[in-house]
C-alpha cells in the first residue's frame, strides 16, 4: 500500500470510530484508561525488551546521548506513564457539558454543548511515553487520534500501541480509535499533513525544526508554538528583592524550557541600582549577560548585545538585558521582538500592572510572578498536550478543553422563522 | 509598487494600528462608530454618485440583474448601513473582560482576558454595505482590518472607505485601522492570503467558488462555511402538525440561504401517514420532491433521488426525502452526507432528543425548531460576520466573540517556580 492509501485508510477508520467515541460516557472512558494502566503494568518486560531494540539501534547509529536518554523506557518511565493515566482519569470530562442557554425573542432556547474535535494528529519525536500521554488526553476528550512517533522509537512505540489496543479490545471498543502509524516512512508524515477532512488538527511535539516543517507543510490547522522568547520588565516602582528572585528563577531554574526568561527589560530609573545586584547573582549561576549600550555603562564587563539578541531564544545560560525609558517602550519591545508566549512585569504600581496586562499581546501575561509558571499543570489544567502561541482556537497551555469544540444547541417547541 | 509590497505595507500598517486599537475604551470605539454614521449621512450624495459609476460599468459589462441588484447603494441601503452601526454601538464590548480566576497551589491567581485577534482580512463580493458592516464589527471587537471588496463595486467601496477614514481622523485615530485595498488587481487577493504573521484570520463573504478558492489558497486560518446541506429528521414519535409546519418553513421560507432544509429524513413507522400530507403542502408551494425507493412506494408521482441528491445543496425549490429505519440511521446519514451546518430532529421523545443532540456533528443541532433559525441575530449575537462549519476557534454563527481570543492572566505576589 502506498503512503497516501495507508494514511487515508488509517485516518478514515479513526474518523469512523470518532463518532462512536464521542458518545462514550465518562465511566466507560475511565475504564479504558484504567485497563491501559493494567496492561502496561503486566507488559513491563515486553516494553523494556522492545525499547532495547531501539536503544541498540540508536547506539549503532551513534545518536547523541541526550537523544538516547529521551528514548529510554525503563521502570521509572513506565511508572510515570501509569501515574499519568491515573491523573487523567481524575480530570473532569468536558464532553457533553452544556451551558449558556438563553431564550430568544422567537421563543427558542439557544445554548452550547462541548464536543470533541474528532481526529487529532500528533507528530512527535523520541520520548515513547508521549504515545500514552497523547492518546490518553485525546481519548478522555472524546477524540480519536493518529499518532506518528519518531522512527528511532518505533519498537517502543509499537509495544505501547499494542497495550492500548489490547485495552480497547478488552473494553469492546474498536482498535481504530488509536490510529498508530506503524511505518517510519517519511512520506507518511507528508500525507498526514494533507489529510484534510479526515484529521481535524495536527499537534507537533518536538524541536523547532520539526514544528516549523509541519506548520509550513500542513493543509490542516496546527496547534503549535515555535519560540519562547519570554521577557520580564522591571518597572520603576518595584520591590527589589522580589524582582531579583523572580528574574533569577525565570532564567536559571531550567534553561531549555520555552517559558524560560530570555530578555530582561529594566526601567532606566532603577537600572543603576538593581543591575549590579542582578549581575552578581547571575555570575554566581554562570549566566552570560549581554546588554544594550546603556546597560554596558552600568555593567562594563558584559558583552554588547546585537539586534539579533533581542530576537533570540537562547535555551542556554545567556540573558540579554535592555534599559528602557518607560513602560510603553517596554511593551513595544515585547510586542515587536517577543514570540507572544509569556511575559511578565514586576511592579508595585496598580496602573502600570493594568496597562501591561492589557497591552502585551502574549499567550500569558503576568504580574509579579516567574514566567516559568506558564504550564498546563501550574495553571490547573491537570495535564497539557502542548502550548500554543497562536491566537485562534487554543492559546497558551493546551489541556483537555483545547481538544474540544462547542456546537450550538437549539431547544424549540415548534417554532418556525418568520 | 508591486502587489506583494502593496499588501505588505497595508497589512503592516494595519497591524501597527491594531496595538493601539486593542487599548481603546468602549466609549472611544462607540464614538467612532457614531461619527461614521454621521459622515455617511452627510455624504449620501457622494455615495450615490460613486455607486452610479459602478452601476453604469456593470450595465456596460452586461452583468446579471441579480448581481446589479446587490450593487445598488441607494437611500434604503444607506439607511440600513446607519442602522447597522447604531446596532453595533449597542452591543456589549467583549474586549478586556476578565474571568475564570482561580488560585493555584503555588499561590498564583490564574485567569483569562478577552483580547482582539489583531488584523482581520475580509474578502467579499458585490454588496458595498459589507464595507461598513465588516469594518464596524472588526472595529468594535478591537481589530484592525484589511478589506478587499469586489472589483464591480470599487467606486462605491472607495466612497464608503473615505467616510470611515474621515471618521477615524475626526477621532484622532490613524486611518490605517482600515486597510482598504484600493486596487482591483486580482494578484492582491493572492498576496493577502499569504500575509501570514500580518493578517491573523481571513473571512470570505460570497459565493461558494470564492470561498473555496480562498480556503484552498490561504496560508492564514480561514473562518468559512462552504455548504449548508441541512436535514430535518422526523422521528417515529412526533406531533404531526408541528412536523409539517417546521418542514415547510425550513424548506420554503427562503430557498437561497445556507440554513434552508435540503434533505428530509422520515422514520419508516410514520412515513405512510405523514408523507402524503407533506407532498400536498410542498406541491402547493411548487417544491419538487425527490425520494428514495421506499419514499416512491408512498409517493409514486415524485422523482427517484440518486446518491448525488444526498450530497447536494439545492438552494432551490427542490427537497430530497429519505425513509430511515431508526434514529441511528438518521444520525449516520446526517454525519456522513451533511455539511455539519444545521440539523434538526422533530420528536416528542426525550431520549431521542438527547441522543440526536449529542451525536449529530454539526455547528447547530436543534430539537423541534426550524433550521432557518441558525443565524447570528436569531441566536442573540446581535450581528453576524459569517457562519463557520469548521470546528476550530469559531463554529456556527460568528459574532463579535468569534473575532476575539483569550490570553492567560497570572496575578502573582512574588511567586517563583520550584
Amino acid at each position: 500500500m502506498n503512503a497516501k492509501d495507508y494514511m487515508t485508510k488509517l485516518a478514515q477508520e479513526a474518523k469512523q470510530s470518532a463518532y462512536l467515541l464521542a458518545q462514550l460516557e465518562t465511566q466507560q472512558k475511565n475504564n479504558v484508561l484504567k485497563t491501559i494502566a493494567e496492561v502496561l503494568e503486566k507488559n513491563r518486560n515486553d516494553l523494556k525488551k522492545a525499547n532495547q531494540l531501539d536503544l541498540e539501534a540508536a547506539k549503532q547509529k551513534n545518536l547523541a546521548s541526550a537523544l538516547i536518554d529521551r528514548l529510554v523506557l525503563n521502570d521509572k518511565v513506565i511508572d510515570g506513564m501509569i501515574a499519568g493515566l491515573e491523573q487523567i482519569i481524575t480530570l473532569a470530562d468536558p464532553i457533553g457539558e452544556m451551558g449558556d442557554f438563553h431564550y430568544q425573542p422567537s421563543g427558542i432556547l439557544v445554548g452550547k454543548m462541548r464536543v470533541p474535535l474528532g481526529v487529532i494528529g500528533i507528530i512527535y519525536e523520541s520520548r515513547p511515553n508521549v504515545t500514552i500521554d497523547a492518546f490518553a488526553l485525546c481519548f478522555k476528550s472524546g477524540n480519536a487520534c493518529v499518532l506518528r512517533g519518531g522512527s528511532e522509537a518505533i519498537n517502543s512505540n509499537q509495544a505501547i500501541a499494542h497495550c492500548i489496543r489490547t485495552a480497547l479490545t478488552k473494553n469492546d471498543l474498536p482498535e481504530s480509535i488509536l490510529g498508530f502509524v506503524e511505518d517510519t516512512d517519511r512520506a507518511l508524515v507528508g500525507e498526514m499533513l494533507q489529510a484534510s477532512g479526515l484529521i481535524d488538527v495536527i499537534i507537533p511535539r518536538g524541536g523547532k525544526s520539526l514544528v516549523k516543517r509541519i506548520s509550513d507543510e500542513a493543509r490542516i490547522p496546527v496547534i503549535k508554538h515555535l519560540d519562547g522568547i519570554c521577557h520580564i520588565y522591571l518597572d520603576d516602582e518595584i520591590n527589589t528583592q522580589e524582582a531579583i528572585e523572580i528574574s533569577i528563577n525565570a532564567k536559571t531554574s531550567r534553561y531549555g524550557t520555552c517559558n524560560t526568561l530570555e530578555t530582561l527589560l529594566v526601567h532606566e530609573k532603577i537600572a543603576s541600582q538593581i543591575l549590579p545586584l542582578l549581575e552578581k547573582e547571575f555570575q554566581s549561576k554562570k549566566v552570560e549577560l549581554r546588554g544594550c549600550e546603556k546597560t554596558l555603562k552600568i555593567l562594563p564587563g558584559i558583552t554588547l548585545a546585537t539586534e539579533n539578541d533581542w530576537h533570540t531564544e537562547y535555551l542556554a545560560p545567556i540573558l540579554s538585558i535592555k534599559i528602557v525609558s518607560d513602560l510603553e517602550t517596554a511593551i513595544e519591545h515585547i510586542n515587536y521582538h517577543g514570540s507572544h508566549h509569556t511575559d511578565a512585569i514586576i511592579t508595585t504600581n496598580y496602573e502600570h500592572s493594568r496597562q501591561f496586562l492589557r497591552a502585551v499581546d502574549s499567550a500569558s501575561v503576568m504580574v509579579n510572578a516567574s514566567t516559568r509558571f506558564a504550564d498546563g499543570f501550574e495553571y490547573g489544567l491537570g495535564a497539557e498536550i502542548g502550548i500554543s502561541t497562536d491566537k485562534l482556537h487554543a492559546r497558551g497551555p493546551v489541556g483537555l478543553l483545547g481538544l474540544t469544540s462547542e456546537k450550538w444547541i437549539v431547544l424549540g417547541s415548534g417554532q418556525v422563522r418568520n
